[in-house]
């Protein structure tokens, strides 16, 4: 098995596959596994602990290998990141059906998931990871600053300045956290165990600087914060150890959050009283022990968040189920304070708004300023859309292929993506685009302890939504669909489906995007509407919507 | 909520829909309710304790108005049978996407149904019930019929001739059993807690004669395998209790297995010491106590099942999760007896092999007899597979709309499929027919306690191929797929897929057909194939499967 590959996407117009949408396929795949991309290539891990894009070398060489030869009227199947087998479909078919990480639901824990891993017979693919649409940490800083902005919006008038935040984990989500925050005009402190993560934001210029000591680091952004100016603070340390620190000295904190791999309490977390190289010694010794020791400091470091909730700090959980582990563990207060989606995102999600996005085949970064423009001249009068558009423009640096994120919502996403389409087929790019999304979105993803905490009618834990997404999406011409189990909030606790779309600026992509851009966000004004949400109902009707029983049952049995 | 419906699918040649794709999701949806079909019509229950057409009578009537109007590029979205959605894809999409029953595997128990249930927002889809292709006993009867042929070939050299089984459960599924032994020249005793069920078996001929008392059933058994001649006997009473006698007695059995609804301790297994209208009072008054009590029962069946075991009787599991819930009630022993499947299923999956069917549109006995003279035409070489078609067309009263059934592998059923497209397009059948199968089927199930106990690989939980299986015959062209958690296992312990195309005799169907009567069961070549099974591996090789990896890797991780 090698682990000195250093993959890249093709960029340019030359087809090493017999048509755009497999061509899209093999780059999309390979960016995912680009080392400007991915947290550790060489172990096929694009992010999120141990969410990879193949289940190994092997698979990954066959996966390849079928993409160049696949002809136009084929679907390819991926079973947890094995090519499993090829069938003739159709052109309107997808080229590729995924699905990852998903077991009968009696098994769906980590000993069962990890035994199979072990045997070679599944891998773990997080949500873009298996699903080949991840696009490095501008993914989710749109979501992260879209959250931010939203938390400014409800509790301080539009805007962070004047705030500290305190976070921890600068992993491949987690590390966006500094950005979002300071593009939304705070101070925030991120505490991070591994030194590389810092060193690699530092680069990147997602985090501003890395403090020498807490001391240094609470004296920047107390200084930061008198001036009202934005800053990101990276702290060396373990968040549960760093936070009581910070307690203990009574320093006044107004958000805290947490992005550390809190999902995955054998391969992510790590436990306070060790180092990494210890830690990565105990996880081979003694798992049982290492998962003990995370779930403890897990439930301290819960314990510790919700000291800071009773001092008046705004406390929310940011998806990777550190609330569910401490609860477990004994912390029965554990979900006192909210997920980000109840308290931030649920009203986008009736909108059917979500983390659109798009990626330039033409590794052209030209051609993305050319979409940037393409939102302004689209969405004139959406004022924060465009602002995003232009902080991303000036601060984002491309990781792998040049590409875009912005949240958009029904209507919205299939006018961007036909328009796409278009400058594609009018050669204004340099060749075709990817559309796709997050499997967090609004009608894709069922997950009790995140995307669907809290719903208004109980129906948190019902998966019917995120199965019919993705079979919605494969009969409306997806190029490539997926749906997993897992992803950010760990084995058990989510189902999901994910969607990409090629514009390869010919009739049939744009009949497809015009259709597949249709049901996805549709499917969560739908999925909102049925649990009651009375915007989602606006929305429906406003955009006529066919749902046949809206508004005829209420949900009373 | 009305409760005197008398629901009857339409016949002959006049359309009530827009195409006769509709129509016959319309005329499937309302056989799968006729009281002829289904279990409790008024309940809207077709068979497996709490098995539903839809999610309730207000659901029922807005799909039947949707498929009334929908038109033949649009799909509608069913969620746990409740119409949520209707969007435009295109004519070689499937015409209806449904999934049931799926929860979020952290939440995919019974008492989270059950709470989901009464708040309105599920229901229990089981396997073909929710999915529209039940076709009464007969469905069941071919799978009950080929295990018993396969433990016959096993063990018997080819014949049940001269020997008694001893079963339980007259239910939708388990009444079929009878008449699978006597068709199989063997003598059963079949054991049922509910006179009406035993008097349905009576009246439709699955079941020979019913005894006065236990005593009378053994008498007559012992005569009729002394003569050697085929015979089945309902005996009315607990199984639990009327095992434990036979036991007593000594009276020897030579094959013990059990269809009592077992996978659902509330709404199906009847406690040994309750009557039928106590055990509704309780399931009422104190479910808890219900569900401790039918445990206890089931523990102490399958303490009796293993008593036989020793006894020298050829036990074995009949998927109804039996084992499950007297472990889980502290029978460690519980699965030392095998499931049906691996004991005799497996080899005929692994060729693609399952329960193929369809039903004649046309309401028509004749268009069935004619499809029986296509599968004597084209398959004059297959012995076991002509003999059932002689035996059926002779022995099977239909039940609702005309049906067959008979287990066809790779290659076989597309070319039955185009066969049957060619005589509507030729106008020798009256109008179109459905060709589906149940979920229950080579490569669209996982189902760690029954279709996929034991796998050679250890891929048992794996869930993936249900999954995969369902995407890609949406892709392929189905005209209903669907996705069920549950089935005849109970909450918890399985995934499963269904599909159903419609041979209307265009060109377009026959383009659908050739795909997804290719894709369906490719895939559980592909599923046996990947765990390791020769014999898949050859069937594999031998139709020139398009597996990438096929050879390439022994798991052995
Ligand atoms: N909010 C969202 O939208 C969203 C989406 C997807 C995933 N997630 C979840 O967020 C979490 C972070 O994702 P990621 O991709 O950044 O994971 P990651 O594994 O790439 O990064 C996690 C980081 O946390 C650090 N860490 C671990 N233990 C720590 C400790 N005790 N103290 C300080 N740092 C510690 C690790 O060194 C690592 O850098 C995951 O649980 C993920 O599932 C959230
Ligand atoms: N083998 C298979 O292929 C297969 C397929 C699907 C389902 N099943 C399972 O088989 C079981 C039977 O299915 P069904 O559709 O017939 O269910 P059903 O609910 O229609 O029938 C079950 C029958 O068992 C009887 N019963 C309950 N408790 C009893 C007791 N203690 N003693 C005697 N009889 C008792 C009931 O009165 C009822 O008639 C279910 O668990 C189902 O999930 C098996």
């Amino acid at each position: 098995m090698s682990t000195s590959r250093n993959i890249k996407a093709a960029t340019g117009q030359t087809l090493e596959c017999k048509g755009w949408e497999q061509e899209a396929v093999l780059r999309m795949l390979s960016n995912n596994l680009d080392p400007a991309v991915a947290e550790k290539p060489e172990e096929l891990v694009v992010y999120g602990g141990i969410g990879k894009a193949a289940r190994n070398w092997e698979a990954f060489d066959a996966i390849v290998s079928v993409l160049k030869r696949l002809e136009n009227d084929e679907t390819l199947l991926i079973q947890s990141g094995k090519p499993v087998g090829v069938f003739r479909t159709h052109p309107a078919a997808p080229r590729v059906l995924l699905s990852n990480s998903v077991l009968v639901p009696k098994w769906a824990d980590w000993p069962h998931f990890h035994e199979l891993d072990k045997k070679g017979l599944m891998m773990y693919g997080q949500m873009t990871a298996g699903s080949w649409i991840y696009i490095g940490s501008q993914g989710i800083l749109q979501g992260t600053y879209e959250t931010f902005a939203s938390l400014a919006e409800k509790h301080f008038d539009g805007s962070l300045k004047g705030t500290i935040t305190l976070t921890a984990g600068l992993g491949g989500m987690g590390g966006a956290q500094p950005l979002a925050v300071t593009m939304n005009g705070g101070v925030v402190i991120a505490v991070e165990v591994d030194q590389e993560r810092i060193a690699k934001r530092l680069s990147s210029g997602y985090c501003d600087r890395q403090a020498a000591s807490l001391k240094e680091a609470l004296h920047w952004a107390e200084e930061a914060k008198q001036e009202g100016e934005a800053l990101s603070i990276a702290c060396l340390g373990h968040a549960e150890d760093i936070h009581k620190q910070i307690i203990a000295q009574g320093f006044p904190i107004d958000i805290v959050t947490d992005q550390t791999s809190a999902h995955d309490p054998l391969n992510g977390y790590i436990p306070t009283d060790l180092s990494i190289s210890d830690a990565d010694e105990l996880r081979k010794q003694n798992p049982e022990l290492y998962v003990e020791k995370a779930s403890y400091s897990m439930a301290e470091h819960v314990r510790t968040m919700l000291k800071f909730q009773k001092h008046g700090s705004i406390v929310f959980d940011y998806g990777n189920n550190l609330r569910q582990v401490a609860y477990d563990a004994g912390v029965n207060e554990a979900f006192d304070y909210p997920g980000f989606v109840p308290a931030y995102i649920r009203p986008l999600f009736c909108e059917g708004k979500g983390p659109f996005r798009w990626a330039a085949l033409s590794g052209d970064p030209e051609d993305i300023y050319r979409t940037d423009q393409l939102v302004r001249d689209l969405f004139p009068d959406q004022d924060p859309l465009l602002r995003w558009i232009d902080k991303a423009q000036k601060k984002i640096k491309f990781q792998g292929l040049p590409s875009r994120i912005c949240w958009l919502g029904y209507g919205e996403r299939v006018k961007m993506g036909l328009g796409i389409n278009e400058l594609v087929r009018k050669g204004e790019l340099k060749a075709p685009v990817v559309i796709g999304r997050d499997h967090l979105d609004c009608g894709s993803v069922a997950s009790p302890n995140r995307e669907t905490e809290a719903m208004k009618d109980g129906s948190d834990a019902v998966g019917d939504w995120a199965v019919l997404n993705a079979l919605i999406n494969t009969a409306a011409g997806g190029s490539w669909v997926s749906f997993h189990h897992g992803g950010g909030v760990g084995m058990g606790y989510s189902l999901h489906a994910g969607m990409v779309a090629v514009a390869d600026g010919t009739d049939l992509a744009e009949e497809r995007l015009k259709r597949v851009l249709t049901t996805d966000p549709g499917m969560g004004i739908m999925r909102h509407a049925d649990a009651g949400y009375e915007k989602a109902e606006q929305e429906a009707r406003r955009h006529n919507l066919d749902i046949p029983m809206l508004g005829r049952d209420k949900h009373d049995g």
